[in-house]
């Protein structure tokens, strides 16, 4: 198994292995991830592309759309089955947790023209949207159905649409769990 | 028929039977409300855990996410496919619509910690979110992309992010249609 | 090929026919539009009903929902996999991009009572929603996330919730492309 993928389930169990239930029938959330992280790190040119197709049969099922290149640091967790889509030029840190309903997507013009980069430890509920050349900072917690086109800075919490910050030490503390 | 299944039935034909072409063609959302009624019934452990797969099978094609132990009165009504997510924990009452992207979560910490616990005659509207301890009124309508992580009275619209209450005698008159 | 289809394929691509992968990998949400307006021309019962049927099939997978019958100029333009609601007596004009996560549905009383007419050239952003009987002008920029129950003018921005108009000129340059 993966080693960085070992890194995503201890986030969901705690531990690096999982449930013996848990693995039968493994959520179809933690199965995109799976191939994902073997999607990425591939380089042997015929099994990626299998991993990719097998990547794009998963987003059918789960409407999950992340592009194998995109950067995205350990201890990734998405909260339940539904739609997520992540720009590839995209950057998430380490420890994610990411609602359903989520978009990280590009600005098409402008001054913040491009696309996110997020920090460490940051929690986005379900619904929300961040797009833009915006820079969110580690232990941030973007509140659910929140609109950030905007930086944010370390410890906070952003709400309301449109977003409003507001500072807060351990932002994301009992939502960020089992951190790696 | 499950009897409390013929209720929800109800809510979307008038009668506690279906039309023909409906029984044939029977809507994905409306079959995950029918085996959910089952699972959550069903006394019998061998049968209750085939009922209980046949959700999670549904799960991963409506993208619908509620446990079978979840307390929801008759008359519920989902209005179209796609995702809703409710924590086993929060409680429904009687008459409830609910529109697809909606998710009905727990807050993790705080004095709002908890899960939220709905009175009769509800309209939740699309990709809308309640999280919390928090109690809904009945005859309480919240619009499209409300969020509501505080209490609302009965007789009630909720509008915006951050939400705003405002008072409405029959808040969703012509919203829930077909009472039981 | 349907002549419609090939207007909307232009959105995609900026030619009328599909790059050789894109053909053979045809993303849902097209093969989606695709039978979407053999479902809508055909005047042949039989053929009709079975597109319906294939319509069905492509909801059950895509969770994008919009009847054979919904008005909708050429140019039309999904921009993801995922849950799309379109109300059959909505009107929709020509070159417009819908994200995932929209709605445009109908209020059921009051004097907005209706459903949505859209102009063109107009984008309408991830998990946006737009209800009644409104009026949507021409170059509309609809934010994700935006809630939309009003006029907007021509050459406006919507952003946030409740919605707030900014007018502009050349509102979606950038963001609808390859217009026909």
């Amino acid at each position: 198994m993966n080693s960085i993928f070992k890194k995503d389930l201890y986030r969901y169990y705690g531990s690096e292995g999982e449930p013996f239930l848990k693995k039968v029938f493994r959520p179809l959330e933690i199965k995109y991830i799976s191939v994902l992280r073997k999607a990425n790190a591939c380089k042997f040119l015929p099994l990626k592309l299998f991993y990719m197709l097998s990547l794009l049969h998963l987003s059918h099922k789960t409407h999950i759309q992340i592009p194998a290149r995109t950067n995205i640091g350990e201890g990734f967790y998405i909260g339940h089955l539904g739609r997520v889509i992540i720009h590839p030029d995209a950057k998430l840190g380490k420890n994610i947790n990411i609602g359903t309903g989520v978009t990280i997507g590009m600005q098409n013009r402008g001054v913040k023209k491009g696309t996110p980069v997020i920090g460490d430890n940051c929690w986005i509920g379900t619904n929300a949207v961040i797009v833009g050349n915006v820079k969110i900072g580690s232990d941030v917690l973007v509140a659910p159905l929140a609109y950030v086109n905007f930086d944010v800075p370390d410890h906070s919490i952003v709400i309301g649409n449109p977003g409003k910050i507001i500072p807060r030490q351990n932002a994301t503390a009992d939502y960020v769990c089992n951190r790696v």
